[in-house]
């Protein structure tokens, strides 16, 4: 793709040639002849210019990239084209999904895959080796499922999904379009839910309800997502889930919500649009966090709690700044503790003075 | 089923008419016609009433169940069955049991799965697809292996257990009966031992041991329970583990043990019965957690630690009323230091005015 | 083997006949006849010592071995041959190599696995039931393709790994030699990172680079390890890693580093060689643990924070010393806001008496 077709793609100003052809991204550091790269703050431009400067000297140039992306008031002359855009770091993610886009292999259904006669399976699809898919099951167009997924009954998959290799989508879940599920994702497990009975030990609390993804999500390897114990688990539209992370049963997730690696969500809590959720999170059941929150890593939400827009951490969680005053306090712990002995100690000895004088 | 006969089979006191057919569970706000559910406290009717109130207005009822479980001291009139039984959630929970009996596939050996042929395979069992099943393991009567699941050698697993896709089982484990592992869960992998061989690294410490695992346990998605380095790893009856959750080697987990999500047990534990851990808890090895010890979410216990019964929260764990006690304290010590802070400035104001009268 | 020659390979000094033979490892406690164990430290011996003399009572003996790997300064005379090593637990580990070499199925090729034309499969390698191996990949010698393992393509497998069942390689990763990938291993998953793009939610940053597993590497179930963004995450010789682990994108981790169960480390974080990462601890992205840092369990290192060598616990991380001191100061406020409250009652009364006597 040449540099000028790229600038035009982005809808950013092309400064110098246009006619270089361009087949990859890649790192500042990293990018060679024919690779674009991008500078995301201005702040990073004047190392970059002492680059240039070591560089003109021992006549090795450090940054070989044949474009940078930059921001709109980056004016360093460079020795190369650059295109000028409001987000550079957007506007690469851009670009690389055009120059690189997914490898996906050619439709196909493999001859092992053990597909139910009743399931419909759309246009352009690949289903790879080992396979399964249910009764009544309805795979979308262009939908790629990987190698050992394990799709149940009656569950409904749309266009354009990536179910990787080893996932498992229980009986009627319900996936939308454009979804990832990375390897070993399992949706619509039975929710953890029990009632005790006495001496004999727990009886299971019925999880009869479903999981419905909608458009445009994406979740990590071996992450879980229960469904409802009576209805419905949800993961709204655009809404991104790293590895490792439990979603329990009933939990309602928002749009465009990010979680990361390792948290978990307890039973019927909700978690409004626009979240920020760190790793190793965890919410207790029936909490409420409300849209805009961001919560710092390793932070924990109460049972029940309402957990307002603004920044948060610690357990219970807390406002970032809140939190950040007590773990002031409590470093000062000590120094505090010897500068009220100190002054008690003062005043007592002016005491004695005192006392003496008298 | 009809209402007079869910009575019966529940044990409870039927109050209205018995003839309604019920063919599902429903939670309270969802439940059509033809469905039951159940209030579990008492604090909730009035809440109903109200409801009550608001349909007569606009003639639309909100309840639209045809039978609901009530405690036994429910007294409210309400315009449908409903069978008073001593606990209505375990009540509910026994009723959806019958109501919703789990969606076994017919028994089948699939054509493809891999079986040795000095396998013991029961009565009435299912293997799935891409099932393996290795030498002289035995599957017992009525139990589910779904697919894509892997049964290693040696292995014993009971009557009645359902085994999910993608479950895989190591050589020697034993496995009881009405067990449950849900996707992707792993028993009987190496445990994390090593011992250092100076600059060389670590050599493994030997991983021979086994896991056993006892009747009625339900293990969750993708949960890991490690064999014995020597001995066994050791999960009791009618204990139930969420996803995601690590037991290590040498652990033993007594009955009617509750573990929540990602919680992870470090070697040689003990969990004695009755004990409910929540998400998210670590625990250091050879700990003991005494039988009716209730552990809070994102608990740290350290190695050797004994945990009483009672109620314990935090890193390290404490008492639960400690806990909060300590917590309280640490919230009021800006509060603490401006008011000592005051109270010193006052005395020495007041030894100035002594000074000066003096 | 025989005694005498179990004393040869270990290198240590054998005290008492030597002719019986070894079959097995076990723990002091269940070791039988023909069985051989280990006792760690000197400070066991009395124990061993009280259990002979109850033994020579009731004449049953407690320790069953033929033999035991003991200290060099162990000189307690016991009834059966002892072999003094330098370090016993080590020396048990490496003979129970010897005992107990790990139970790999002979070389085969399963019919059902689906390997690609191009794939080089090495000599006596063992391919599984239900395998896939990619376009251009290839699998070294002696190693070993669990039942239902999945390798993409372009995927480089060095000689004597183990990759257990239902393992996923995604294309392009590269596995050193003797690597132990246990069940549910991920490997090369895309890294959790996006752009926001305003109201249109987030846009997948580019996600393009790849895994490199070194040499002597072992890593627990279910544990995921992305590929590098752009560059590569890599995992050093030596290195092992417990069970449901979270390795991100463009992570560095170096040789004999040992992490265990349910850690997170975010995206370019480098730990360098030698460090010890306790289970549940959670790192920022572009962290620096230095070599010989000590990590303890459900610790928090913050983005960007370097940690030193030495021992560190909490969140955000301190050193242990540190770390101790404050929270025995946050045990001890109680006490010390009643000492304080004492103190100043105390002056205001001797106040109130000088002034009366003033």
């Amino acid at each position: 793709m040449r540099v000028e077709k790229i600038a035009d793609f982005l809808d950013g100003k092309l400064c110098g040639a246009g006619d270089a052809e361009i087949f990859a991204v890649a790192s500042l550091e990293k990018a060679q002849t024919n690779e674009i790269s991008f500078i995301e703050k201005i702040e990073k431009i004047e190392k970059i210019e002492n680059i240039e400067k070591i560089s003109d000297t021992i006549n090795t140039p450090q940054i070989n990239a044949s474009c940078l992306l930059v921001p709109e008031n980056f004016d360093a002359p460079l020795p190369f084209p650059v295109i000028k855009v409001k987000n550079p770091k957007l506007a690469f993610a851009k670009i690389a999904a055009v120059l690189h886009p997914p490898k996906n292999p050619a439709p196909e259904i493999h001859k092992s895959a053990v597909i139910a006669e009743n399931a419909l399976i759309g246009k352009d699809v690949f289903v790879g080796a080992f396979v399964c898919v249910g009764e009544n099951s309805r795979i979308g167009d262009r939908t790629q499922v990987r190698a050992g997924a394990k799709i149940g009954a009656g569950v409904k998959i749309g266009d354009g999904c990536t179910i990787h290799s080893n996932v498992c989508v229980e009986d009627d879940c319900v996936i939308g379009d454009n979804v990832i599920l990375h390897a070993g994702v399992c949706i619509g497990a039975d929710g953890f839910g029990y009632v005790r009975d006495g001496e004999r030990g727990y009886v299971k609390f019925p999880q009869i309800g479903t999981v419905i993804i909608e458009d445009d999500v994406e979740i990590g390897v071996n992450t879980c997502i229960d469904k409802g114990a009576l209805g419905e688990t949800r993961i709204g539209r655009g809404t991104k889930i790293d590895n490792l992370v439990q979603i329990a049963h009933n939990v309602k997730i928002g749009e465009r919500v990010i979680i990361a690696a390792q948290t978990g969500i307890s039973g019927s809590t909700v978690i409004e649009d626009d979240c920020i959720i760190g790793g190793q999170v965890g919410m207790g059941d029936h909490a409420l966090v409300k849209s805009g929150a961001i919560i710092g890593s390793q932070a924990g939400v109460l049972p029940g709690k309402i957990v307002r827009a603004g920044v948060w951490w610690g357990t219970p969680v807390q406002p970032l700044d809140e939190y950040k005053r007590q773990n002031a306090r409590v470093k000062g712990l000590g120094r505090l503790k010897e500068e009220i002995k100190e002054e008690i100690k003062e005043l007592k000895k002016q005491m004695v003075g005192l006392g003496r004088t008298h």
